[in-house]
């Protein structure tokens, strides 16, 4: 397929090299320019502009940092939706909020175009090896139309709901995660005030009930407190403004998750945003008066 | 081995009928008397008091509901310090708090008894089956001892500490299990507030960083709305008092511990205390004025 | 003073009315028409559009419901900020974000006005008396010449700091009061589930440490269980946003304030949102299965 | 009247104090020596033990730290219910759980004592003018009989109920202000975040419905950041125990109190315990990586 790719940064460089390899002709866009030559050298082609990108494009993938970029993109004077051709695909992978999403598919549809909302987890190294979890949103006859392209990005496609579904799951993705990492700090904390074997504890908790995914790859920077990024807590704050934003909106009453939120926040306020998210154990030591861990924060700048 | 088995109630008396198989002799004791019977059936002997039961017991291991029931089992004038031989093993595996663990141990090793805790987490299931997990705090030596036992009634027998810690540890088995269910009834309501597909939602979160054991096993608890138990939320309340107790007395602040407990408590003032603990979700549907599922609790009963 | 009143509501209609009887020229304006009638009946005159409204005047208020509306009368083409002459007073006394604040006075001084957030408390008796708090933001100058406005319509007028201030006072108010009723709230359902004699409780709890406004001016409502308003949860709701985003804005992290602001969303999703904010009680009595007082939902509409 | 006083510190010495200067012949009793030297300066007679102290009293009060000393004192071989006099007042002005309130008022009255519990509320200067307010919980009767004593301590003396009530009504109190001190702070850190005028705000917030005891007698605390008690923060965070057992005991879900004895645990871990409570500040600028202002805590010791 001809695909214009707008957004080569961590996560879209990746995705884009991706579906070269599985033989896709790959149009690449992004603000600053080095990001573009390393599509080409991956076998891509360059677009000085979204214009000139999206032109001719039967699909067009986003993989922007938030709103007010995937806004811009979409409306601006040089945008998709004044230039993408009649019938083109229009897939947004970043992750924005569910109305974002939903009026985007709106206006791309007026327009003539097939929007999908897609945002992903699996981070770099999913992005990198092509195992990304895709959420997605919008018409099934879309998504259809865009599994081949999706296939080569990722090993789990689930079609979610409508337009805006996907932001929605991605949404609750971020607040589960948040509320998972919590619940280990809180539990390492008093584990160790307790004077219980961590690490032993750890493993016998993750064979029950108490087993989670978090639980399971994050052990290690639990017992090491070592916190090289993985995602980084400022992403994930921004992550939970859109969940807090999309329930308020709903009028929804989210007690963990809006605790969760706080708490992310006020690890960020104490300058751990540049570290991963398990760094979140910082923040209940801090609570409790104990020793901050040395952090990785040397090795992240 | 001569075992003395106390308290033969939902847990115990599966667990001591395994020991049976398992070729020890064990001598049942229970307050009420049908439960005695019962593992008579299955093959063991009947003690009329606690005194007879452990008198020759090479090993005594008690499985009561809460603190009160093992204070009274162990000091009372009837009771297992007063009447166990020097040197036997006494191996509680109720959840307690850790303190009255770490009492026990030191009031069993004054009197020559080799005291370990031994919490178990897996349910009635992982009782009938023999497949619980054991948390032992105490000495390593003492768990050498009792391991014949201990494998006969659960596959992942850890130690993880000093006396007290095994309750340590399933004291934090229950705060993060409360709160990765809130979590989970969280996100739910905010999917199918939001319109997604809830069922094609869980299970691309549980393909992702989201993931949980509480996630895949009460998905269907979730999605059918149905909460027949299970462990009940009014046990679940139990022993977030014993984890907020133990956070108390070790000066430590746990927000979304405290959380949970608070929640918790909420749905057994709702009356939902019979239910599994994933009704969890009903308590967030009613903070979202949400039509309350029907609940199964005439099956319950 | 010659002066333009945009948005003659609750509050608008009283304070322009005041205005008139304190001798100043009121030109009043408003979206529906029978509000701009009533001014000109208190001897105010009528202008049909923001434009006619504010071509000479030396000073123009607003009083509209939110961001929305403040946004578009500012900057629409029939806006303040199109057709106020030069060197105009322009009071903002509608609550909004302190940044839409901020912003509406950066760009009222490129054109040329001298531009105040003047937020208020004490609700519709304060505006009709006159007596309400005013929480000014901007330039103290600025304020010096308002004086004789605001003082006709409060009798506690504070310059609190630059332009933006006056709103974060008032967020700041909104989480205070929010959290305060909280804490009436929680204490009224534990003194009547311990078997306390509430009135009694409350009047001791009122002369010591405990004290607070909110005490003194809801003791009624919580003893009487009646909620006619006063001040509209919804509106509380709508407030509680300004706040968090405010705080999300400056990346703080406010516990007690975020869980009052998911109380108070709970409360509106159960339909209490037309309520008085002390019915915030029925959200504590619903989470203790309380049986919740009979509303006065039928007086409120 | 004649006196048993047992209990001679911060509070109990003055109080002591003010009852011999009301012409009762007071007979005090404390664990260390210097507290009865005073009273016996001040007017009173020595007792060198609680059995001498009540054998022939009318009336004893008991002021002691917390619950295992008013029980120990009550129940002990040299103790009250033993050796005091058939028809005995017995009022205990601590601060204890209702629970044992309620006790000591059935044991009590099976010897035939009048028991009151009688908490009180406005610290060690309140008990040196005599001007406390005191709760009591009991029989309406008693209360009639021990007016002439509480009158001479405090000038709130107000009935709130049967046994326990007293105490009930004093966790209500000790919720309500943490909760109030956590909004101060709260509103005081978005304050200042925000750049405005500190003191301005705090003077108009005080005069609108945010006002609250808290913010009139703490306002210079949180101005100077200067804690030096006042009321510590280690005798609230027991206090906050009290309410939180007795809410579980109820089976009450109490958010908002919960999150406050999390967030005054936080802080007593983190070394302020022997602040005035106002200190919860610090913690609210902990959470958000503020510098934490130096304390006082030298002056403290
Ligand atoms: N990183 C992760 O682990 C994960 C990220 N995500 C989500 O994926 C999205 C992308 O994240 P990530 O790749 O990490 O972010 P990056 O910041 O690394 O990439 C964003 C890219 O978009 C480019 N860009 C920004 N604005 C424009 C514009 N107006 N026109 C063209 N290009 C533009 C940027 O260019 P420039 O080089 O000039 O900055 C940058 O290369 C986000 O929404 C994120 O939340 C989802 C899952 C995991
Ligand atoms: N149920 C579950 O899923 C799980 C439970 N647990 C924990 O295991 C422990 C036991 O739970 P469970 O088996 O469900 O509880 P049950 O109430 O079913 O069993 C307790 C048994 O103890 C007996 N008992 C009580 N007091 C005495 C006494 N003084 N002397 C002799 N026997 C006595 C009871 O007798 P009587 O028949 O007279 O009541 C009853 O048979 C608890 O601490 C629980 O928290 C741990 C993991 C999972
Ligand atoms: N401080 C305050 O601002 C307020 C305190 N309260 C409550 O009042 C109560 C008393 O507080 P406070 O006076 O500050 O506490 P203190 O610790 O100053 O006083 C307690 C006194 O009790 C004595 N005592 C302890 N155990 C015994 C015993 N077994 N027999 C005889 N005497 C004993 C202690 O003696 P020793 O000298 O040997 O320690 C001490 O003098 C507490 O429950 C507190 O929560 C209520 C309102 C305000």
């Amino acid at each position: 397929m001809k695909v214009a790719f707008i957004g080569l940064g961590i996560m879209g460089g990746p995705m884009a090299a991706n579906l070269v390899r599985a033989g896709h002709d790959v149009l690449g866009h992004n603000r600053s320019r080095p990001a573009v030559d390393r599509l080409v050298e991956a076998g891509g082609r360059a677009a000085g502009s979204v214009a000139e990108a999206v032109r001719d494009a039967e699909a067009i993938i986003t993989m922007l940092p938030a709103d007010p970029q995937v806004t811009e993109v979409a409306y601006g004077d040089d945008g998709i939706l004044a230039h993408a051709p009649q019938g083109a695909l229009l897939i947004d992978m970043s992750t924005v909020t569910p109305a974002t999403s939903a009026k985007l598919a709106a206006d791309g549809a007026e327009r003539g175009l097939r929007v999908l909302d897609a945002p992903v987890s699996g981070g770099e190294a999913g992005a990198v090896e092509g195992v990304l979890s895709i959420m997605v949103g919008g018409e099934a006859a879309h998504l259809d139309a865009a599994r081949p392209l999706l296939d080569a990005l990722g090993t789990t496609v689930v079609h979610v709901g409508p337009a805006g579904a996907g932001q929605t799951v991605k949404a609750a993705n971020q607040l589960m995660v948040a509320v998972h990492i919590e619940a280990l700090a809180e539990a390492a904390v008093f584990l160790k005030a307790s004077g219980a074997d961590l690490e032993a504890a750890l493993r016998v908790l993750g064979g029950g009930l108490a087993g989670s995914t978090v639980l399971q790859r994050k052990q290690g920077n639990v017992l090491g407190e070592q916190y090289a990024p993985g995602f980084r807590l400022d992403l994930h704050r921004k992550d939970l403004g859109i969940v807090m934003d999309a329930a308020r909106e709903l009028g929804l009453a989210l007690p963990a998750g809006s605790l969760a939120a706080q708490l992310v926040a006020s690890a960020c306020a104490n300058g751990d945003g540049g570290l991963d998210h398990s760094a979140l154990l910082r923040g209940v030591q801090r609570l409790n008066g104990a020793v901050v861990s040395p952090t990785e924060r040397e090795d992240v700048a």
